[in-house]
C-alpha cells in the first residue's frame, strides 16, 4: 500500500495529541486550549496554544492540513503553470518562564501537488537563553541519533542547513545552537515510505528531548539579571523570526493566519541600545558559542 | 548660491542638535547619550538614545551622513551603471513611558548621485496606544499647516502616502494615524532651494508637536490594564518595523549599522495569543481608527 496524504495528515494529527500530553505532563499545571481555524482556500488547522504555565510561558503546537491552487512564488520556482497543492505539518515553539530552560522550535511538514512532485520538511532546534554545553551536547546527539538510523549523511547535512538557516544576519550571530533542518526532501531523496519514517523518528523525538530540558532546569533559581538577559534573546529570536524567517515572511505575505504564525513569538522581548555583556560574563560566553559550524557531537 | 550637499548636512546636524535640547527641556530628567560611529565605506554618523526619562523611556534622534558605491537595488531601480552616492538625514523614534503619550517617528533626509540625480524624502507620523480624536487633528492640522505652505497638494499627497506606507498588512491595521510621508521628491517636483525650505519645516515642526504631546499627558494616570494594552501595541509597532519598513529592510541587508537602524525598538514589547479587546472598551475604539483614509483635519 501506498502512502496517502491523508495517512501523513493524520499521523501528524495524532502526533500533535501525543506531544500536547507530553508537555501538559511536564508543565504540571496548564493546558492547551484549542482554536480550529478553516482556511476560505480549502482546509484548516488546529491551533493549540500554552500560556502561564509552571514551565511553559506561552508556546504553541499547531497542525494544519490546507489545499488549493499553489502559490506562484513555488509555481515560478519549479517552472510550472499551475497545479493544486496539499500541505500538512506540526509547528511547535515554547517560551518557558525560567531562564534556565531553552526555548525549542520544531516543525514537521509535507507538500505534495497535483502532478505527482511531494516532498517532506521540518527540524529541531533549540535556542538556550545560557548556553549549557552539556545540554547542547545531548541535544545535537539525540538529533544525530535519530538522524545516523536513517542515513550517514543526513545529520551532517542537515545540521549545516540549521546552521545557515537559523542566522541572524545583521547580528552576525546564530538564532541559538541550531540542531537539525531539511527542506524538500523528495523522491530524488528516497522513497516516500523511507522519508516519512525519518520525519516520523523526528517528530517522535521532540518530546522527550524537551521535556528532559524542562524537568533538569525548571526549578533553578535564577536572578533579575539573568531574567533580564532572557529578555534580550527573545529580542534577538523576535529579529530573526520577523526579518529572516522564510516560513513567517511567505506566511504573512500570502494571507496566511497571522495569529497562527505568530504564536512563535514570546510573551515578552525587551532592547536595549548596544547593550554588550561584560567580558568573561556567561552571558558573553553564551554569545562566543552562537556560531556556525560548532561541533557539538564532538565537544563532548 | 546653488545649495550644496553640506549645507544640506549641516543644516540637518544642527536640526539634531536643536530637537534634543527641546526633547530633554520637556523630559526634565533624561539626556540623550551620543554615540559616534564610522562607515568603514564612508562617512558616519551621531546616534543619540534617551532611555529611563521622566517620559520618554526610550528613543533615538540619530543624524548620519554617508557616501560611496551606490547600492545595486537604486542602480536597477534607476537603470544605472554606477554612480557615487552621498545620503544624509535625522531619524528619530520616541517610545514614552505613559501609555497616554504616543509613541512618534519623524525623518528627513537627503539623496544625491555623482551623476546629478537627487531627491530629498521624509516625514512624521504618530502612533497613539489611545487614539485621542483631539490630538489626532492637532496633529494632522498641524502637518496640514506646514504643507499648505509649499504646496496646495503636498499634505493630501503625503497624508495619503502615509497610510499606505505605514500599514501592517498581515494585521490590516496602520501602524497608528498616520501623518506625512514622502519620498524622492527630486527636480520633477521643484527646485532644491523651495525642496530643502519644505523638508526644513518639516524637521522644524516636530519638536513643538511632540513636546504637546509630551507636557499635556505625561502625568495622566494609567491602570495596569492600560499599561498592558500599551505593551501589546508596541508588539504591532515591532511588528511593522521589522517585517514591513522598507528602511530597516535595506538597511539590514545592505549591513548598516544595526544598533542605529534598531534604537526604532521598543524597550519592551508583549504578545498575546488572539487577543481581542472587549466590545465598546477604548482598546476596541482605538483598532477601529487604525484605518487608512481617515480624514483627521476634517474630523475636528
Amino acid at each position: 500500500m501506498s502512502i496517502t496524504k491523508e495517512d501523513i495528515s493524520q499521523w501528524f494529527k495524532s502526533l500533535q495529541d501525543d506531544i500536547c500530553q507530553q508537555l501538559e505532563n511536564a508543565d504540571e499545571k496548564a493546558n492547551f486550549q484549542e482554536d480550529p481555524w478553516e482556511r476560505p482556500g480549502g482546509g484548516g488547522g488546529r491551533t493549540r496554544v500554552i500560556s502561564d504555565g509552571n514551565v511553559l510561558e506561552k508556546g504553541g503546537v499547531n497542525f494544519s492540513a490546507v489545499n488549493g491552487k499553489t502559490p506562484v512564488n513555488i509555481l515560478q520556482a519549479l517552472e510550472l503553470e499551475e497545479a493544486d497543492f496539499f500541505a500538512t505539518g506540526v509547528s511547535i515553539v515554547l517560551h518557558p518562564n525560567n531562564p534556565w530552560v531553552p526555548i525549542i522550535h520544531m516543525n514537521v511538514r509535507y507538500f505534495e501537488m497535483s502532478n505527482g512532485i511531494w516532498w517532506f520538511g521540518g527540524g529541531i532546534d533549540l535556542t538556550p537563553h545560557y548556553v549549557n554545553k552539556d545540554e547542547a551536547s545531548f541535544f545535537h546527539n539525540s538529533l544525530k541519533n535519530i538522524c545516523d538510523n536513517h542515513h550517514a549523511d543526513y545529520y551532517k547535512r542537515f545540521k549545516t542547513w540549521a546552521d545557515e538557516y537559523f542566522y541572524i544576519k545583521h547580528r552576525k550571530e546564530t538564532r541559538g545552537i541550531g540542531g537539525i533542518f531539511f527542506d524538500r526532501l523528495g523522491a530524488q531523496e528516497g522513497s516516500k515510505e523511507d522519508l516519512f519514517n525519518f520525519v516520523k523518528e523526528v517528530g517522535k523525538g521532540f518530546a522527550p528531548i524537551y521535556t528532559r530540558f524542562m524537568k533538569d532546569n525548571k526549578s533553578r533559581e535564577f536572578s533579575q539579571n539573568e531574567k533580564n538577559w532572557q529578555m534580550l534573546r527573545r529580542g534577538r529570536y523576535v529579529e530573526f523570526n520577523l526579518v529572516w524567517d522564510k516560513g513567517t515572511k511567505f506566511g504573512l505575505d500570502t494571507d496566511g493566519r497571522t495569529e497562527s504564525i505568530l504564536m512563535s513569538l514570546p510573551p515578552q522581548a525587551n532592547w536595549v541600545y548596544d547593550y554588550n555583556p561584560e567580558e568573561n560574563s556567561k552571558e558573553s560566553e553564551t554569545l562566543s558559542l552562537l556560531k556556525k559550524d560548532i561541533d557539538w557531537v564532538k565537544d563532548n
